[in-house]
């Protein structure tokens, strides 16, 4: 079951969080604030950010992805699927129950 | 070698964190603040949450998951194991020391 | 494609951060404050630390973990990685360049 992994500014991570949840994209959605440092046209920056962790589904990770391509500001965003090798039973079936269509 | 992924509010985050290190169920915990958004019956919530990254054995997998679901608070507590593809083997070993009965 | 789970005091997970970007092992880093609890040395302990995650490559993940060994200040640092299912691919391409000497 999949985990994505996005990171973004403060004010759009707020905007992809909710959006998410809403859509029933994700089931809920972790926010941790971060620092991130990187490499951009050649140059060191280190950025305040979030990171945010979306619990979803197999069936809705595309059209997660898609939305937050959609909505993220940055040309290159951050976007990774991990998926767990073991899950609680009824935390798998909530997750479930919240993203499909109501 | 897994990585449990806990999510549980403030306090019950402190006595779970303690009592997977204090059993041996875990070699360490990472706490980490977050905010989680989801979805419970039909509205949308924000709260201020920890998660918690436990450090175990494949051994000590099942204890770990079942103490975490006496421990937590929630009905349907987020319980995920993730497991590395590498890892540097002192670290490694002394997890597994730090897990094993005494 | 590898990200690295690394934990480290604050002025270490700097230099950490800084050196793994600089010198093109990691494309970026994303730096989490977390509290460790841990067992050493037969008594349980709480460190305020971070959490750093190396976004690298397959090729440069040897190279990143001889480089953290090197920088680290414990004996034995939790070096782990964990590799996504699936990956937004213009990240995963701005990725790679970032990594490959200039």
């Amino acid at each position: 079951m999949p985990t994505i992994y996005i990171t973004a500014p403060q004010e759009a991570a707020t905007e992809i969080a909710q959006t998410l949840v809403e859509e029933r994209l994700a089931a809920c959605v972790n926010r941790v604030a971060c620092d991130s440092i990187y490499r951009w046209e050649g140059e060191i920056h280190t950025d305040a950010e979030e990171i945010l962790l979306a619990k979803t589904t197999a069936d809705r990770y595309p059209d997660l992805r898609d939305r937050v391509v959609e909505l993220h500001p940055y040309e290159v965003p951050c976007i990774e699927r991990f998926d767990e090798t073991d899950i609680f039973v009824p935390f798998s079936d909530w997750r479930t129950r919240n993203v499909d269509a109501e």
